[in-house]
């Protein structure tokens, strides 16, 4: 019975990582859905707003070593979980915003992601989890992570 | 593949409850797992603190009677969503503290609740969402209720 056919996975490259990967693969099988994976990078520019905005001449290039590494990083651990059949994306932005940014313009029906940690269910959380969780509009698996 | 052997339905009697279950029974069904309905009654002793304790004579036949109906309304539910193999409890008190006591009393490794209302995933949550989650030691699935 096939009830999710588009999973996306947030992914970090924390320990958890492998944990998360491997329960969305199952899942995945098990549902013959499509499987995605997001990477979101979070870069704050170096910007002191209580002074002058300090900008290095090479800024966008350092936007694109980051987006490249995050890159490389989400396609080496794909190879090692088997995932060649999975979407890849990297973005630069906020987790929050971009993961339900995804989901709404790919319409997936399942996000699987770790029950804690820095790129976890809490960051669709904070202090407005209700709220959130609400506008979220698709299904939320949260991994839990073995300490 | 399977992955979950004992999947825990928290069960409210409010309209998300259907979508909640149907997407229970097919997960258990596709893991040939164990389902689990608990409902948890919450009811608040009518004693005003600032006042006397006051207690009706017949305190504890109001107990059963709660208990006994919100049992009718779960076995209604099941023969509704054909669950007749569930496992059916309805206990009295705080959702979040029983609902973590099911699971590790009876080592569920899946919690299904509905993504909002009054049963829904926000029990777990409240002030201090990531500390719970990291606490529970299972996965957590929020459906999300069509609204």
């Amino acid at each position: 019975m096939t009830q999710y056919t588009h999973i996306l996975v947030a992914v970090d490259f924390s320990d958890s990582a492998s944990s998360v990967l491997s329960k969305a693969r199952q899942i995945a099988e098990q549902n013959k859905a499509k499987l995605s994976l997001l990477h979101v990078v979070e870069y704050l520019p170096p910007i002191d707003s209580a002074y002058e905005p300090i900008l290095a001449s090479n800024w966008s290039i350092d936007e694109q070593q980051l987006l490249s590494r995050a890159d490389n990083s989400l396609q080496q651990l794909c190879l090692q979980h088997s995932l060649q059949d999975a979407a890849l994306n990297v973005v630069l932005g906020t987790p929050k915003h971009e993961i339900t940014q995804f989901v709404t313009d790919h319409q997936c029906d399942l996000i699987v992601m770790g029950s804690h940690g820095r790129h976890g269910i809490s960051l669709l959380l904070g202090s407005t989890a209700n709220a959130v969780l609400h506008e979220m509009p698709c299904d939320i698996l949260a991994v839990k992570i073995k300490a």
